[in-house]
């Protein structure tokens, strides 16, 4: 009975710590250094590299090391007799929250467009928007799309959220799968939350964008492959969307040679709006490989039919 | 009976046009047109040249376009005999509110320094703060004091406010004048939004600053005579200040030649936190002028001794 961290990003060894002072009694390996395969009954992993679940005949969970499992569900060698896992923790739900907000507001007052004319000594006052002049549609109302709708429309935010399957969530208008357009229509700063699925992999595209009123703004921190990254630039260049702040990419680090990076309107954020802390994940992770052991239903369990 | 408006920057006009579509039966004077000087009764001013006021003997009442006043109080023809109102505007109340959000998130979440890495295509992920992790600290408890105090309390925040009278504001811990040390040292962003009085001016000073727990952030939106400048700029070089956020300077705009400009921590906009507009104070006026012409008690009226 044994834990394997499979992670490619060379940040295993802080993750063996938070188990060393957490939960001693328990054995981790780093995929990297020779470990006895018959003992790992559950595999810790973030972005791991394919193929490498159909070596071990006990494995019995693969939990992601954050929010998002979509590299789990891409590897081949995961199959459907494995559980999955995610992390819930509180404080990437906080983390969430707050970036986001703080996207919404710096959009809302111009702060970057001041950002880049300081760098002229521009002295150049901008129109700007109050919170009354917004409305924020949120796509995916799972954990932390709730959450962050919720957080917004508590600070006075006017907020619609878009799910697969309808919530019902004070102060929030929702809407499910079939009414999009209908989302879409009303919403001038559009926040992606969704899980990344085969359906939800390029949703973010010119077609879909083209349904937000003219001049809405994106802020994206989701997962890289929900956006379709030239058809973001055309439609800001076409003036169908005003910019948008984004954190996540297909590749990361983002590529230095992307367009992205020089466009005035697109404000980019090295993937750190929520990221998950060894110290705090690793007590989940814990209490759910005590849970497998002892034959217990999983925490945080992963729909494997649904995807998320 | 008559308005004088007195303002240089050539934007009189757009007064004058609020005065005609909102009250078109009260004469309104541009000072820089030919006027009948007997007539005038209520001067609507915005940093006037100086020694106008002893030309209009049946001056009663100088009224500001916003909400400073320290301008006319600095008028050495402003005496004891006339009135004084400023404006308090619902609008320019939610624009200061939204402000001092947007920098105190923009701040937490470090996207001024997020926008200067992408400039330089730098994918660099930094320490970043939660809302839990800072106490705001409001210096000026007036009527944009408190309700920036307020709201962002509401938002969960925790803040301290200080001002001249000890006020008492649910949610919010204050301290009175003597004080000061006491406030300070607890705030780690502090605020500026305090009148302009001789008693403040120059109060955002490195005596001041060095009472603030290390690495502390400002957010000035007050005035900018509150501020010395070389004070803030060796404070944040020598890491008791860890940057700032400024929106007022003593002359505006900001010469091309100031340090400010170029300085990586601070971070300027151009006098826009909160603007009056002349449609939402032009209301307010005609209420204070209709009351001064028929002997009433005039609304938001400047205690000239206290000065604010």
């Amino acid at each position: 009975m044994a834990i394997l961290l499979i992670r490619q990003d060379g940040k295993t060894s802080q993750w063996l710590n938070a188990f060393k002072s957490q939960a001693s009694q328990i054995e981790c390996f780093d995929y990297n250094e020779p470990h006895p395969k018959e003992t790992i009954t559950m595999a810790l992993v973030w972005k791991q590299p394919h193929g490498l679940f159909e070596q071990y005949k006990n494995l019995k969970c693969v939990a992601s090391m954050g929010a998002g499992v979509d590299f789990i569900f891409e590897d081949p060698s995961f199959h459907q007799e494995l559980l999955m896992t995610r992390v819930v923790d509180p404080l990437l739900i906080t983390d969430m929250e707050e970036f986001v907000t703080a996207q919404v507001y710096a959009y809302m007052k111009g702060l970057y467009q001041y950002h880049s004319q300081q760098s002229f000594s521009l002295w150049q006052q901008n129109p700007y928007l109050r919170k009354k002049d917004i409305t924020i549609g949120i796509m995916g109302m799972g954990v932390l799309g709730s959450a962050t709708a919720k957080a917004l429309s508590d600070q006075g935010f006017n907020v619609l959220g878009w799910s697969n399957s309808k919530k019902q969530i004070e102060g929030i208008t929702t809407y499910e799968k079939v009414d999009l357009d209908l989302f879409l229509e009303k919403t001038n700063v559009l926040v992606c939350l969704l899980p990344l699925t085969p359906d939800t992999n390029g949703i973010l595209n010119e077609s879909l964008f083209s349904k937000l009123p003219r001049g809405a703004y994106l802020i994206h921190v989701a997962r890289g492959p929900h956006l379709v990254g030239e058809d973001l630039i055309q439609s800001i260049d076409k003036g169908q969307m005003c910019g948008a702040a984004i954190d996540v990419f297909p590749t990361e680090p983002l590529d230095t040679k992307s367009p992205f990076w020089g466009h005035s309107k697109i404000h980019i954020t090295p993937h750190c709006a929520s990221i998950s802390s060894p110290e705090s994940v690793v007590a989940q992770i814990v209490v759910n490989y005590n849970r497998l052991t002892s034959h217990q239903p999983l925490l945080n369990q992963v729909d494997t039919l649904k995807g998320y």
